[in-house]
């Protein structure tokens, strides 16, 4: 969606709180992408109107910026800009960045001039100015995307007569900007005045103030200089007896940021708020916190953004995507990479056309588990038994680790209901995977499980899926058959499968194109939406997956045993291939096996129970 | 299903009680056809493990059985079984009954020879005996038909030998038949004695005795004397005394075939009960009330009868239909005649394809209400106003009168807990036309609301179309604001038309294609089945309908005012025109409403509330 319309949409009620956005700029490294996408997806939570990715001039990695808002608009759904600058840009390559971000579902650009090179010489690009960049834009996409231009209330750093300045952003409006985002300052008054002189001006389009955190004292003021901003003397004299102390300054830095933002936000000119985050979280989120703009998190008119149990993609092409199996639910990247080529979601539904279309797994096998091997030797260490595997994962059901190496997402409230029950699973030698508990129709607008439409019902059942070692799939099968004699043939549906058979050693499903619709909706005036099913297909296609995680982390600890390299004072070798070997055992000595209780009506805890006995 | 089959799953359970079914005869004209079908609907409530229809052999009506046996299945969604005679038939016709039969989704064939011609000219028919029928039906069409033939316990009029019966008996056995139904009989040793003669000689297939209740002695003793078949002493001894009393007669013929009936079901050889009805509902079921078979009329194991809250057609070309609009609840004859020419079913689920697919209204005009004038008049007399027609319609609510012009189907217990708002709405002056209660998830098992799978819980929005004047809109418009502006937009949806537009005249739906799903279950290992839909195109489309409806009824009142024949001292005439222009009226100055209420979880009971304050 257009910035300009989802500014519209936040602030149609005058006393709605202040919206926000985020920039974040292009990593040096694969890892540092990854990092960054994860804590984007941290920062999704805080419910950021959009945010940007600066653009990647030249360089070996020129594509990153399309290819990070190919992933922020479709596997993370979050609104993006894309910057875009013509300097040294020829037209192709402006071209593609275009193209790619209009096939991303990606609506807004910040179209910039960019930086002269620095050694003084002319640009080499086709395009010599923003508005000429604005112009191209308009001729070859009309009104597709929202155009956002640079706004410098302190003057340009190249232009001296701030007249002229004015005169140039004037331009860019009338060749069709839609919004201003402004250089970071620190004089607010400065900032106002400037608003003021831009309305007189006939400059009506929306000016957002780019806002930049204070962090440490130096950078602070080294960005001051580089960007040839004024520092008032009230920062300085608050800032500068304490420079040495960089969580004193930030303390400081976040009064005298939130005291900006106020006065900002007093005015009748701002009602958005831009953080240049410098791909940090802390110093954003505690200026929003200090704002008071966290708490007034809530669930947003507009549907789009959270009409799905899951996060929407915004790409286009999974605009009638409406159905995901439960397999996936923390595995997002993986998901929609296997499901990139499926040229059509069955008009949000499933059907035949569906099914057996999971990418292939090798296909992105080189990224199974989305970290380096250092990190994920870091991450979760080196397990040696189930016990301390169980620990690891006690940790992460806690929120101590925020992620495993088949879920790249934090453990979330929405398992408050079960965590001592899956925490006294791990305690016992039983790994779980993935679970959702049971809900029997919750407000749509509930925090922890509402999605949708206000005003609507949302419903769940209880579902886990865990790996039980061999031994014990005998009494398994007696404890469901038990249940099953005793409650009724369907009160639970179950899988068990392994690393060795391509198919299902076990299951009660008689039809196996069967598909159980795990979560559901019912709202005013919609037919059911049922976005989270149970399927035998997308089982077994996930239960590769996993086993290509486990064998990765295996083989990871594997190499790590063979490396030379350790340092004596550390060396965990040993360790290292004991836990390989361990991660090994839970290919080959494990079932994995997942469990729907099908009445999520009548609280009775069947599937807890029935595993406890297996203890 | 075939009737084997159906025999096999109904006494799976060796204690299960005993099965039944129905046999009827073709009628002699249209509107007996109509009477019977809406007999067959309401019998469909027993629960007869199927229906047979008897052969027409020859005369002008000589396809009315493949028409009614289309209609069983499709529309009324009974398990039929097609009689089937070669006596006079030639190959083309008993090809095109068997293939009218196949395309209905018959599966069961009565291959009879038929009685000889009554002057004793031997057959024109390409088949003498039915073992040679038989035979056709396997070669032409495999196995899909299961067959059915004649069994003669007291041997055949036209054969002396008894062994030779027995002998042709197995030669049909041989040739493929697959149950045999017998002729009536009165002496129960007879037949349990025939029962044993069969097995000895090795016809083991399923016997099913044919049971004619007694509804008065003269045709009690004629059948008797036509079929040849013996009466015990009993029978003779405990009627003849009261023979010129017919309900006593009834009463104790009633206790004589249960003494018959109990013995058979006591015998090794019977399971299932097959009712010569003669096209009346009474005696039949006085017997099954007084064999306790009413009583244990429960939830079918097997899934077909019952899979949806409207009766499912077994025509095969149906088989995936899975959804309906309600407003035709109550008129599933003109509903499938409309929906007749679609070719698929969007795989169970509406999408495009769906929508605009409503045959024309005209097609099906003269058949607009299932009666003829004369009945017409004598349904529903002749209202002359609101007061009047609002009685008509609490008669009918309270079960008084049986069907509506625009319902062909009686009250059943579901409107209970909204029947005393509906009577008070028809009591001032607003005509309701359909409606269904608020359900949060009873179970599917519910003797009531129950339909699907069992261990699944099934969900109703609450509905209310009626007939509004239109100088009230306006009222009934500021009321529904009230209720919206404080409940919110979508607690309510609404679409209101007349005869008059082609669109809606008002309406809070903003997307014209959203569809609301008002009746819908969730069932352990599926996904959620919503199988009653409100929507704008069909409401539209029905809306037509209803005027159409109307339109006939004003018709028959006019032209009955027209009718020099009426007797002078029952000169209905000026009454007839009142009445005609009162329902012109309903037409011209009545504006059709439906709502419903998206809130199926907070009973409020808003939408009666609402309308209780436009009196």
């Amino acid at each position: 969606m257009k910035i300009t319309e989802k500014l519209l949409q936040a602030h149609k009620d005058e006393n709605a709180p202040a919206s926000f956005s985020f920039e974040f700029f292009t990593p040096k490294t694969s890892q540092g992408v990854q990092n960054l996408y994860d804590r984007m997806d941290r920062m999704y939570q805080l419910n950021p109107l959009f945010i940007d990715i600066t653009w990647n001039a030249g360089g070996r990695l020129s594509n990153l910026t399309s290819e990070m808002v190919n992933t922020t608009s479709t596997v993370l759904g979050l609104e993006t800009c894309m910057h875009l600058t013509c300097t040294n840009m020829p037209l192709n390559l402006i071209d593609d960045a275009l193209q790619n971000a209009y096939n991303s579902g990606c609506q807004n650009i910040l179209a910039l001039r960019g930086d002269p090179p620095l050694d003084g010489s002319e640009s080499t690009g086709d395009f010599k100015f923003a508005k000429d960049l604005i112009n191209h834009i308009k001729n070859k996409f009309g009104n597709h995307f929202c155009i956002g231009v640079a706004g410098y209330p302190e003057g340009h750093p190249e232009e001296p007569n701030n007249l002229k300045t004015l005169e140039f952003l004037k331009i860019k409006q009338d060749e069709g900007a839609d919004f201003i985002v402004t250089q970071l300052f620190y004089d607010v008054e400065n900032f106002i005045n400037w608003c003021k002189k831009c309305r007189d001006f006939g400059i009506n389009i929306p000016i957002i103030p780019g806002i930049m955190p204070i962090s440490n004292y130096n950078s602070f003021i080294r960005r001051a200089k580089w960007n040839n901003v004024s520092i008032p003397n009230h920062f300085i004299d608050r800032l500068d007896p304490i420079k040495d102390d960089d969580l004193k300054v930030r303390d400081e830095g976040c009064l005298l940021m939130t005291e900006l933002c106020q006065t900002l936000l007093n005015s009748k000119f701002v009602n958005h708020l831009h953080f240049y985050t410098m791909n940090l979280e802390k110093s954003s989120t505690m200026l929003l916190d200090s704002l008071n703009l966290l708490s007034n998190k809530q669930k947003n008119d507009y549907e789009c953004e959270n009409s799905k149990p899951w996060r929407k993609s915004l790409n286009p092409l999974r605009e009638s995507e409406n159905v995901r199996p439960i397999f996936w639910k923390n595995r997002k990247f993986s998901y929609i990479q296997r499901t990139n080529n499926w040229d059509e979601f069955p008009n949000g539904r499933w059907g035949d056309s569906r099914s057996p279309a999971f990418g292939n797994v090798d296909m992105f096998e080189h990224n199974i588990i989305r970290h380096s091997s250092t990190k994920i030797l870091s991450l979760w260490n080196r397990p040696t038994n189930s016990t301390e595997l169980g620990n690891l994962l006690i940790d992460y059901l806690n929120n101590k680790i925020h992620c495993l190496p088949w879920s790249d997402t934090q453990v979330t409230d929405e398992i408050n209901s079960i965590k001592s029950d899956l925490i006294d699973l791990n305690s016992n030698g039983i790994i779980t995977i993935n679970s959702q508990p049971r809900i029997n129709g919750i407000k749509s607008t509930d925090k922890i499980f509402g999605w949708g439409p206000s005003n609507g019902y949302v419903y769940q059942k209880q579902y886990l899926e865990f790996l039980l070692p061999k031994l014990k799939l005998n009494s398994l099968l007696d404890q469901i058959n038990l249940i099953i004699n005793e409650d009724g043939y369907d009160s639970l549906n179950y899988f068990i499968t392994d690393s060795s058979s391509n198919n299902l050693l076990n299951t009660n499903i008689i039809d196996s194109s069967d598909v159980n619709a795990v979560t559901w909706g019912c709202f005013p005036g919609r037919e059911i939406a049922q976005p989270t099913i149970v399927e035998k297909v997308s089982f077994l296609a996930w239960k590769d997956e996993l086993y290509l995680i486990l064998k990765k982390w295996s083989n990871v600890l594997l190499n790590s045993s063979n490396d030379l390299e350790h340092e004596p004072e550390n060396d965990n070798r040993l360790k290292d291939l004991k836990s390989s070997k361990f991660i090994d055992s839970l290919i080959s000595d494990y079932v994995l096996v997942n469990i729907v209780d099908n009445d999520y009506v009548n609280p009775t805890d069947r599937i807890f129970t029935l595993i406890k006995k297996l203890y």
